[in-house]
């Protein structure tokens, strides 16, 4: 029997997760279980590549996205679920990486010169956020992990990671695989104002909402505005109602676009029959953030128990790697 | 009773060291022990920085290095003698520190554009390479040293180190001292051909020098070209004997001057007196050096003997940088 193949993948613990990003990559994430060896880290060094100056809900963040990921179904029984600055060797590996990486291939990243423009207010142009994409390597590299699960924005850093896998084992013999990546099957759901959902916009409905106050900020949704009255023909594919309909119910979307073009169906009711869709989706992982919140020593437990199936294997990396580069 | 002041100090393990070494450094680091608490590491990180695609000799090195360390001895009862890379801690405070240090200020340094041209032939614009001095800082601050013996070079590196305190301990609260420079005494010892004496010109004796290689090595000395007979008057400022005889021959260099213009005394005559100086000062270093390598098992424990003293000061740094930062 051949060993499964390794998947890694991280978040940035810097809020609470909403249902874009459950269906931006969790929800990837969930069907990736059982059939691969997964890690799925808490990449909190990363959180400091841009939040240095804010740092002090990292700890919390932390706490609530192991407490999101389990909600949502990751099983740690089937994967490993660890806090990567509990990982030393991850930032060893960045160092001894960082002597092969040339300054230009980092600079080259389209997300860098973005990122500076749009994080103008914020001094991030430090030598961190700089060498991130190398960190991100090490992450995968780490565990030698061969696939990764990445949004599209995500590629050029997958394709330096690989860069950098090239140059290891051409310069050392080789030792690392080329991690390639695996597109989210991602589910676009705006947000409740119909711009993207983002914790900075103030639209999103959390994993961890209250199904009430799911039901009330559904209620106040952002429809079709040219549509006055019930009997007016609606534009489905302005409303995002109807777009969380798509992701939600999938069922009765082709019947919903017919009712609202032809005016027979009324936003409030569309929105009633939206909002007990997404409260039954959101339901049960509510009741299991309640459990998990009773039992805070089981998450920390995950966590330790993550670190353990990381560590040796770590460990092993860096030995490998030490050696061959004469350390 | 105030605890003594802490003094950091690192050497990269490029080779057995030579008097110019001896000189340039380890002379002072001698007058600091006991003084203070002495830090002195073996920094094969930093050695990465420009030898990553020519690695494989640094773990002979810094065997080696330890072993000239000693055999002049720096005492490790009464400092910490270790290797870089075993202080994992040094890497995590590296990264972290990378978090808000900008990269102009790594672009600054004079040594990173100089290194550049002058190292032209190696690939060395890597991501490590601009990151040598925030590196450098995090040895100096994992073990909160407030002194730092270097030579002038070395200088801005330090103004660095200092300008990562003060905006580390701005953005977090007082952490670190800010470390100060403590100039190398240094005796300018020439090459045997004149040029500065470097394992690359070939013109050295290693501080493990056999004394009877080191007595032929001076019989060839250059002298004063202009002078071919004993009667010439010679010109001892542009004579390397002479250069070196202001540092193996306190006593007689004044009256040597002399007789050298005056042509009262032979080059051969002159260098095997030189010979004899320089052999008493590397005798013991080459019996200690032989003791020594009969019994490497000894050298080795003295490492893991400094391992062990800067490890719990390393892992209490970084706990509470952790801490501040918010991890």
């Amino acid at each position: 029997m051949t060993a499964k193949q390794r998947v890694m993948s991280g978040m940035r613990p810097t809020g609470r997760l909403h249902l874009g990003n459950y269906f931006g990559a969790l929800d990837s994430w969930l069907k990736l279980q059982g059939k691969y060896e997964c890690f799925h880290s808490i990449v909190d060094w990363h959180a400091l590549t841009t939040a240095y100056q804010e740092s002090e809900d990292i700890k919390d963040n932390i706490l609530q996205m192991a407490i999101d990921w389990l909600s949502v179904g990751l099983d740690p029984n089937k994967s490993a679920i660890y806090v990567q600055s509990r990982v030393k060797e991850i930032a060893e590996l960045h160092l001894l990486l960082s002597m092969i990486v040339p300054v230009s291939w980092l600079e080259r990243c389209p997300t860098y010169k973005d990122q500076l423009v749009q994080l103008k207010d914020k001094e991030i142009a430090t030598y961190g956020f700089l060498g991130y994409p190398n960190l991100m390597a090490s992450d995968i590299l780490i565990c030698k992990a061969s696939i990764v699960p990445v949004g599209e924005d995500q590629l050029p850093h997958l394709e330096l990671a690989r860069e950098i896998v090239r140059r290891f084992n051409f310069l050392y013999g080789e030792t690392f695989p080329e991690p390639q990546a695996l597109l989210n099957d991602v589910k676009v759901l705006p947000g409740l104002d119909g711009r993207k959902m983002s914790k900075s916009y103030g639209n999103t409905i959390l994993l961890s909402e209250d199904p009430e106050s799911a039901r009330k900020k559904i209620s106040m949704m952002i429809t079709d505005p040219a549509r006055i009255k019930k009997d007016d023909p609606g534009h489905p594919d302005i409303c995002s109602v109807f777009a969380f309909h798509k992701v939600f119910s999938p069922d009765i979307v082709q019947e919903r676009e017919r009712e609202c073009k032809a005016g027979q169906i009324g936003c409030v009711q569309c929105k009633r029959q939206l909002a007990d869709n997404v409260v039954a989706f959101l339901e049960p992982i509510y009741e299991r953030r309640k459990e998990l919140e009773k039992n805070i020593d089981y998450v920390h437990d995950v966590l330790d128990d993550g670190y353990n199936k990381i560590k040796p294997i770590a460990q092993e990396t860096i030995d490998e790697v030490r050696t061959k580069m004469g350390l």
